[in-house]
């Protein structure tokens, strides 16, 4: 792949490493701007508005313009494809989440006019409503904005 | 998390890491078995037997056994619900996958009764069928086996 | 299309057009019933039940006939399809609704054996519920009665 | 079919007979341990529940053992999947289910490394929230457990 | 469950039910009308129109009439969810089928209004593309016609 | 709805009236750029790769610019939900489409931030493949590019 930054793999990589964990890319601030968080729930609505006030907190994207909005709505989505598989819902199929997320917002390809895209990256558990009775669970999502 | 191993980001990490980064989990292969591999393709049965054939040729799992088999194809499956996120397929949708993938088998719990369970992940690109058209894509499956 | 009445067409427009705009295909209300409504929502319950309670206060089903409701209920699914595109939910999803919607039910094609079918069409906008985070949205659902 | 024990068979004319009706096939309680139950609702979380239930008060699966309770999860899933045949949910979707269900457990290989194995059967009706307006539904799934 | 036929279990039953089976419900062929069939197969067209041909040869619809080849249709999409469980598909996502179907149409309830309705039910296995690697699957479709 | 262009009911219009039917939006070829096709196939491929042509062939898209043709991609797919509704597949589900396309490219919103977006909508036929034995659909997708 030769991508100018590979803004998935560092969303993975920040919603999974632990505090002790090396990073393995250098981030350039200038270039890739990025926010965190955690939400634990079995409401997706939760899980969805999490990761919205993260992003509009650190002035990810603009909080009133639809485009920016739009295209994070539907980069949430497809990252919890991957979290849910199959059913983009937790509570109402009696399961719950406990999960990291970030988000990288950054010019990914090396032509200046791809422009900027965006990445949602969940990494943590799903399962029962039990502690314990549950098993990881990765997703990722990326769009144009 | 409590698990003993975080099978899930070992795979991830496996599937994503290139060979000059280092991975940050120490891995002992009396305890934890991994195999990795690649596929390239329009064709989603292609990408499935590429797992297949990987992990049975390293002996990952009892290959007449079909309980094996089951636990791989399911963890398969959800792995590429999360890199398709839709629709189970590409060609068909006019798209294509180059994906580094990673297998890995161990036992993730810290209780005897949870035995091995398997972890299926994939990292790479999904896009038009043309060079650089493409984003990145990951998916995570996870069963017991 | 050598469909006598196109009552897919005839209840988008239906649902589509404003009050100025002008019907381009004349309706025969011996030959085609309608009824039209709206609903806004992030109720997928509500967006159902404003549809049958319309098509029922209109006579164009009979209500306790259970053939004439399943016919409709699964147009009304159908069309909610082209309006969610993956996963039919909204609130759930952190979306809302604001839809026009138009039923038609009439004889489509010329040969009598065929009898009578019912349209759905949904037409509006879905989005972030904040007004003007939201853009269009098209369904239609259509099934033998 | 060369199976020992057809499992989804003897789960599904469990859910589904009366009474009255003869079982075609004997069970030796030694081998096929079987339970049953009935749930009626519109509440997606209550179906799953109720057996998860029934199953964990007929010892059928080990109760803290996630292995278990992951295994009987998907299985009672995928049954979901035949009954709602599209989108895992009822009563957002304005629809409610009469179901019987029966879970059965055994090895239904001749091969002993192909151990146990656990199907979920559903039989009943689905459809509008009036009595009678429903038509009959099953559904089958089937996990290594 | 007062209706006069239950056409989903009649089907089921005929579709699972081996040749030394007693059948425990008595059909009136003037009543309720039956055909069956097998396929095997890694080609969804294949088991669509296997069913199709055998209805149509059975004169169970009325070969030109599409308002019955559509409710045929979506009875039997309806009872490859059930068969599949989550994505419509076999040859793609590497598996296969080996399936008996029965199609019943009749009167099911008592009101003369609420007429013919059709059910289309599968039993077989699905798998892997190797003799043996395989489980019960089952799917279930009703339709008014 | 406050929207300046309406590019998903201009897009819907454009593909489903006939000839001497009268457009009742005027467009303003300067703030509207609109295309349209027509396809009639049972290769999902083929109605992707037809409107990519389309839209190409006309300018309304840079060729060689990845965030255009990503837009673009998941616009048709959308829309391409509201035709298929449930499975994103033809010729598989043995069926076959007769489709009308039209694409709107624009600047919906009255703020100049909300930039560019993109509407794709299909009308035609979805059917059996024997002609006559199919019935109307309609899709639309909508992005910002």
């Amino acid at each position: 792949m030769s991508q100018k930054h590979r803004i998935g793999k560092i969303a993975t990589l920040l919603a999974m490493l632990d505090e002790q964990e090396v990073m393995p890319i250098h981030l350039d601030p200038k270039e890739v701007r990025t926010c965190e968080g955690k939400v634990g729930t079995m409401n997706m609505q939760k899980v969805i508005s999490s990761v919205e006030t993260a992003v509009k907190r650190n002035g990810l994207i603009e909080e009133n313009v639809y485009r920016e909005t739009h295209a994070l709505y539907h980069a949430i989505l497809e990252a919890l494809e991957g979290v849910t598989r199959g059913q983009v819902a937790i509570g109402e199929m009696m399961r719950t989440v406990g999960l990291r997320f970030a988000v990288v917002r950054a010019k990914p390809y090396h032509q200046a006019k791809e422009g900027e895209w965006i990445a949602v990256a969940f990494y943590g558990t799903i399962g029962a409503p039990v502690k314990g009775l549950e098993h990881e669970a990765i997703g990722l999502g990326i769009n144009h904005i």
